[in-house]
């Protein structure tokens, strides 16, 4: 076998796995999961020494976890990612995923590997900034229903801007259908929030959703600013998360990103397999790209636990080197009678996302500004 | 509330979701999947009976499955999806997807929808015209491990075509690391698996892997088309299932597509929740283009039983109105010892992916060979 040219920098990042098992099983299983997410082939086959010692993950240590689980922490040369986020993503878990008993729990990125990526363009500060709130949560209203015109969808989000939202995110399945198409629909809610603003001195932020085709995002995004979107709703587990990494490191679009967790349930869902909450609507986006990122509340109506919530904020504010971080943005269950407790909750540092609530009794405007006034008595 | 002047055509695509709880739950749940899926939005706030009428999902019945759950029957009206791949996984699991004991089993799509689709491009039996085989499996091995050079990796594929392999595919963890790059190594590979085919009357065709960043795929596909590559292998779980779709449907490159399971286990390995084995790897890459489908084979070092597997066969192979068939392609455990075994199972209709194992004992040529020979005996 020849020899590689190629030298490796020994900069390693470090991943811990949660397998289910007694000792001897996960011991065994971490020693494939080494394999498995780099070189897919039998261990006793290698002839190249550079391979083995750089290539193959290692084994650091193997610690019982709770449950009866254990906790193997590998790391694997920061080089086999390509320091590239699709093949990342594919060390981190992509064999692996086809297998039960185990998930990714937590992951430490190297300086090194950190600088490849932008991360989010403006993070927790520059939203901040950008909507002129230093302190306490922001708010998110969201057009919907699928089925309206974009006349409709005009009039709701000219109420939601009256109503002093700060930003107004389209339902992420607000696509392309004939009902409402994406270049019909756009300019017009634009142009209204854009109206609104000017007349009441309001200061809300559009965020189209970025529907499919994949190849045709980055224009619609371009489309997007030009008609007076100020932000995108992306969904990475629908679209991939590297184009969302894309639309955000775009300098000629410059907009904040809302990442939006559709089909991405699945890796969280299951207790003893997947990626955790924390990796999956923190780490991971932030890596990608997005600003603000959606996740269920606790409480809400979909599964998400008080625990998991906790996990999700660190992940979205953890110390990533050079990488920003995202204002955690529950949805999926927030009410007005729920604001005072998630404030406190979230300690104030995150985006709350109402939907079909600001649509319920009084008019769309004025729980608008019930949802404002509630929250101002936070932001001072 | 004004009314949308657009006219609903009536047709509604079938989805069958296995949902956990006793009856009373199962509806509720069903009812909530109708709401979830579409408008996302309180319905007893729905004002417009189009709305009320065409967008929301339908419960058509829920009937007592194995295990205790219920398997509900819903249908949505095709314009939600907008005839679009991205916004159709998005109404089959979006939201859903981040409730537990949720499982989608299957769907029933009308030709009004599938028109709109290509899918596969070869199928089953434009890949057997391309290959010049009639009947009988077919053979894949593999290129690994990563970490070797563009030079090892060419001399590989040399070794395969001269043993007689029809698609030598690349590991999808062969991205672009600076230790093989993508537009260093495809060329030489290319030309290797060239040579060899002219000089020995082979007919082996190469299958670069498509790495990230998405926005580049095209270009790299178009390159290697170029650089003499016949197929690409594309991995929707980490780039998006799109791009698949666009990598098939681009008359430029007119390549077929082998779909890799990487990262999509998630969807499969929870028992009571996810996407079945039978769409994942079979339907939904076929609506996405994918010629060739790789899965994890039962009794390998993944965890796929043969029922799973077969649903898989009948995922890749069922009536789907214009959409052609694709080939189940078992790989993660194949072995020589094993191809009769497997022939029988996928009655000779399967594409057998053997990846380290062909670098095992004798030369990668002569297992290869003997690898052909094995399945030469049902090719006649």
């Amino acid at each position: 076998m020849m020899s590689n040219p190629f030298k490796y920098s020994g900069d390693r990042f470090r991943v811990t796995y949660e397998i289910r098992g007694d000792r001897a099983q996960a011991e065994a299983r971490a020693q494939a999961i080494c394999v498995e997410q780099t070189i897919e082939f039998p261990a006793d086959l290698v002839r190249s020494e550079v391979i083995a010692e750089h290539v193959i993950g290692k084994v650091h240590d193997i610690s019982e976890a709770a449950d009866g689980a254990f906790e193997a922490h590998i790391s694997y040369a920061v080089e086999v990612t390509g320091f590239e986020l699709v093949q990342f993503l594919n060390v981190l878990f992509g064999n692996s995923s086809l297998k039960p008993g185990i998930k990714v729990k937590s992951i430490a990125l190297p300086e090194v590997f950190l600088e490849k990526f932008r991360g989010p363009r403006y993070g927790k500060s520059g939203i901040r900034e950008l909507l002129g709130v230093q302190h306490g949560p922001l708010l998110c209203a969201a057009l919907k229903p699928m089925g309206r015109s974009a006349a409709e969808l005009a009039q709701l989000a000219s109420a939601y801007t009256q109503g002093g939202v700060d930003f107004i995110k389209e339902d992420h399945g607000l696509a392309d259908q004939p009902f409402s198409t994406f270049e019909e629909r756009v300019p017009v809610i634009a142009e209204a929030v854009t109206t609104v603003n000017a007349n009441y001195g309001t200061n809300a932020v559009y965020l189209p959703n970025t529907p499919g085709p994949v190849t045709e995002v980055l224009d619609r995004a371009h489309f997007a600013k030009e008609a007076g979107a100020g932000g995108l709703l992306v969904s990475p587990g629908l679209l991939g998360f590297d184009i969302m990494r894309i639309l955000a490191d775009e300098d000629d679009l410059a907009l904040p990103i809302m990442c939006h967790p559709a089909l991405l349930g699945s890796f969280t869902v299951g207790k003893d397999h997947g990626i955790s909450h924390g990796l999956i609507h923190g780490v991971i986006p932030r890596l990608a790209g997005a600003d603000m990122v959606i996740f269920a509340v606790y409480g809400g109506r979909f599964s998400c636990s008080k625990q998991e919530c906790e996990e999700i904020i660190r992940g979205c504010e953890r110390e990533m080197g050079n990488i920003r971080s995202a204002f955690p943005t529950p949805g999926g269950g927030m009410r007005l009678d729920r604001v005072e407790e998630m404030a406190d909750f979230f300690n104030g540092e995150a985006v709350f996302l109402i939907g079909g609530n600001l649509q319920r009794g009084k008019s769309p405007a004025a729980n608008s500004s019930r949802f404002r006034e509630i929250i101002d008595r936070f932001r001072n």
